[in-house]
């Protein structure tokens, strides 16, 4: 029946379904879950009644006697402002979305502000034992992976199914843990060959944030396949913000990074914020890019395609991610076996920031 | 307690509880629930310990006898590649989220893309029934709206509250539903004037779709104050994307518009995208901006700030509107009388791309 249509005002109950068609309750209850204790031309009517005044189980019945509550939690915990400037997080959630849509099942937003919790080693855990707590949801997506992350055994001890989104290609898939893996060693493999190609045998690093293993890892692999093509990297965490990119810009053009030997000649950001930042840093200092300074973003999003010079960018589909880890998880909630996907490699983007060295 | 020394394994039950104080499970519902039946004295054990564990009554069991899910829900009814690259969806998100954060409730986020609707006209009505069937969420905060809009007459009936964030002035709160209002006439008359006052005497407005109303009364507000101040307006609708903007701006300057006089000398757009996608259009018509063609954005964001030429636009916090609209959902739950709020008009910002007219 169409929704336009609903003849009916208000929700529709059991004691509805029984009084309009003149018998108990019980027996309304009992062709409604499919029980014995009706005839099967009761149970047809009952059923062809509920359907057409849109009768729907609650859902805090149904979560009471199945234990599901066909929601699913994802805790950001991030500065909120910072989270609407990237377009990465919307792109994410729209996957995930996607996949729970066609499962009817809801997604659970919460965003943490970092600045506000009150000890920073509890971190966003109050959110997940509350919804542990609550039966709130039946498993959580994971993003933003740190040294000792305190989440995953407090998930392990409430037995509460989660997917590791962006783990590293060592995360194994464990009882009710899946994982959405990405090698940062191909990524960073494809940055630095472009870079390579290109000319440039001295480059910046302007990493995000450290204590997230996924910075870390990549600084680790940016700088060991340069050295492997014999070509130099200076390294500079920022906080994934366009201002802050711009600040490690001018420190790295500055030489004022300790062990920065020559001025770099190409620039990768960890991030497309920061990238935009660095480029109008580079303006300022009154660097030309690509003629004087080329910029790579290791995230592609519409910043880059929009910005001036357009920025070279490593490619990839973050909708994607947020399916498959949506995936997964409706996967374990189900009772399947755990297991890993491995997210493909970004594809490397060409565009205007990225020249030959002519130096 | 802190989260980190949680000393127990998996979720906290009041058949521990009563384990754990040798006392019956019923004793212990009656402690933790303030019915009669316990000794002040066992009560204060119970709760004590509960506190100690981590016991959070069920968010199932709750609602059933509480008739209240602690969840607010928002369906997005738009193409989430587009919701993804619109840094305005996830400021409000951040806002609303940071007022449902400090009163422990959740925000349930669905997002339906309108391409894959069966029924146009059904639109995303069936989330709505399917979450006031289930009683999932006790409000709803309404964005994009529409002529002849099914939702409040829906969630009327469902006697769902509900929060229109951004309608117009003459919105008016009802039972059960509060509205959050902008005044497009002040912020028409803020874009026009700043246009005049550079000088401009004919400008282009490229909308967003006209079956919104905020679009269709941005335009209608627009074209009465550039006349009342003797300017002429071409109008041009357009899809909210970046490329649609740049096909309007082509339209427009090539006077492919019916009843286009001449040349337009500034270009407003009705998003920060199309605005940006406007931008690369003058560009590519080696058109020069500010010099030949101003160029103004009717939302601000960090694309206009970080786009080359830097864009003029009408700022606002999007952030304090998503606030405003939780606040008068959880007032609304609550069971406080219903109300609007006015929310502030946009303050212009004057950046590089406008410029004063020279022809």
């Amino acid at each position: 029946m169409s929704a336009l249509g609903t003849p009916q005002a208000g929700k529709v109950t059991i004691s509805d379904l029984a009084f309009r068609l003149g018998i108990s309750k019980a027996s309304v209850s009992y062709a409604l879950n499919g029980q014995p204790g009706v005839s099967e031309s009761t149970r047809a009517r009952v059923l062809a009644l509920a359907s057409e005044l849109g009768w729907y189980p609650s859902s805090s019945a149904r979560a009471l006697s199945h234990s599901r509550t066909d929601s699913v939690g994802i805790v950001l915990f991030r500065d909120p402002e910072q989270i609407g400037a990237e377009p990465f997080y919307m792109s994410i959630l729209a996957g995930i979305e996607g996949i729970l849509g066609t499962h009817e099942m809801n997604l659970l937003l919460r965003m943490v502000d970092p600045r506000t919790v009150p000890d920073e080693r509890t971190r966003d855990l109050p959110v997940y034992e509350r919804w542990a707590g609550e039966g709130r949801v039946d498993g959580v997506i994971l993003f933003d992976h740190v040294h000792d992350d305190p989440r995953p055994p407090l998930l392990d001890r409430f037995k509460m199914p989660y997917v590791r989104l962006g783990a590293g290609l060592d995360a194994l898939p464990s009882a009710g843990n899946s994982n959405v893996t990405v090698s940062q060693a191909a990524d960073a493999a494809t940055v630095v060959e472009a870079l390579h190609r290109h000319g440039h045998r001295r480059i910046a690093f302007v990493s995000g944030p450290l204590d997230l293993l996924h910075e870390e890892r990549k600084s680790e692999q940016i700088t060991a396949h340069a050295r492997r093509l014999g070509m130099s990297v200076v390294l500079c965490p920022a906080d994934y913000s366009a201002d802050d990119g711009g600040t490690a810009t001018i420190a790295v053009m500055a030489g004022l990074v300790p062990g920065s030997p020559e001025f770099p000649t190409a620039v990768v950001y960890g991030n497309d914020l920061m990238a935009v930042g660095g480029l109008q840093a580079l303006k300022r200092l009154n660097l030309c890019v690509p003629a004087q300074v080329s910029v790579i973003s290791w995230d592609d999003s519409i910043l880059c395609k929009l910005s001036s010079p357009s920025l070279s960018a490593l490619s990839r589909s973050v909708s994607d991610l947020g399916r498959s880890s949506a995936q997964l998880l409706v996967e374990l909630i189900g009772g399947h076996e755990p297991r890993n996907i491995q997210a493909c490699p970004g594809v490397f983007q060409l565009r205007e920031s990225l020249g030959r060295n002519l130096f």
